[in-house]
């Protein structure tokens, strides 16, 4: 970037039809329960979705480094959605025709710089079921490290802002509750995972 | 309920305009971006969201039992918006002027009849904030378990039909790849809870 980023600022939220909208929509589904009574949910839909049927990959990086605690790479990035900026695992929408596989290590690589090995692939999962259609998968991937080697270029697009922060596994639930303090905004599903990780580390039974 | 439930099912997907939406809205949010540069983001919202500024509440139950593994409990109902069965940890959306953890031993009683401590309330964390405002927050909740105690009733709503699943946290990861293999959606979150358990269980640094 060529000069120093200014702080977001939303300047209007107006009502929008699903008609004039490119990216998402509402839908009514018709649904007969489980009594047989003919019901009705409302769901917000991406217009965006592939043939492959995913909507999204999120990529949860395991840094490996000879004299650094195991860690991972979240990254921040404003989101107008919440007006906050987000703390969040890479991550995004898969392009037509693309492998989840490939567009993890792509996004990674675009969000991040880093590049890796892919080490597992989640099942699809859904993001928000009560609420919408959307759903993803999540990719983890091993990145190793050799002492002395600098932070490599991230390959970001015009008007993308992201910082990238490594976090070791052992801090990174503590880290993500501080970084709510701080007025940063964090993702549900990668707060579950370091909330997993947290459960596994202090267990007593 | 009085008789074996029938297989839900879809009769009808329509576009709704968010005027004619109960629950749901879509918003144009116009910001501008770090560089100045005027945007447009659209998002889907819930009409619902009261006093407290958070929709809804998680709970992750710790099953502690004499002489059984420590478990957790997930549930398992129909979701119109993925037209599947889902299987997700006890939650639901906080009723005006209901707390966060009242909100969370209500939906764990009425869900699946378990009674428990919290634990611990995570900071409010957002859903999936590219693309709605959806927020929530996780209670980890502790069920004491005794030998011998039978499996509590649930407090269900009329044409309200949850399956509960005892899953040993060691097991969880890999159940939820066979729930999906056998047809059901596994929510993101539960998903990212169970996969940094998993993490922490195989890790080798």
């Amino acid at each position: 970037m060529s000069s120093d980023p200014l702080p977001p600022e939303i300047t209007a939220v107006t009502t929008l039809s699903s008609a004039d909208a490119k990216w998402v929509q509402l839908q009514k589904i018709d649904w007969k329960d489980q009594t047989g009574k003919p019901r009705v949910w409302e769901v917000a839909a991406r217009k965006t979705r592939g043939s492959s049927g995913i909507d999204a990959v999120a990529i949860a990086p395991i840094l490996l480094h000879p004299t650094r605690p195991a860690s991972t790479l979240v990254i921040l990035q404003y989101r107008p959605p919440v007006a906050a900026t987000c703390v969040e695992f890479p991550a995004g929408l898969i392009d037509q025709g693309e492998t989840p596989e490939a567009a993890a290590i792509r996004e990674l690589r675009e969000e991040t710089g880093y590049e890796g090995q892919v080490i597992s692939i989640s099942p699809t999962i859904v993001s928000d079921p009560g609420m919408t259609t959307a759903n993803m998968q999540l990719v983890v991937m091993e990145v190793n490290l050799k002492e002395g080697d600098a932070e490599p270029e991230q390959h970001l697009d015009d008007g993308e802002f992201i910082q990238r922060v490594v976090v070791p596994l052992d801090e990174l639930h503590d880290r993500l509750v501080q970084f709510t303090r701080d007025g940063y905004a964090v993702d549900a599903r990668l707060y579950h995972w370091a909330a997993g990780l947290d459960v596994a580390r202090k267990r007593k039974w």
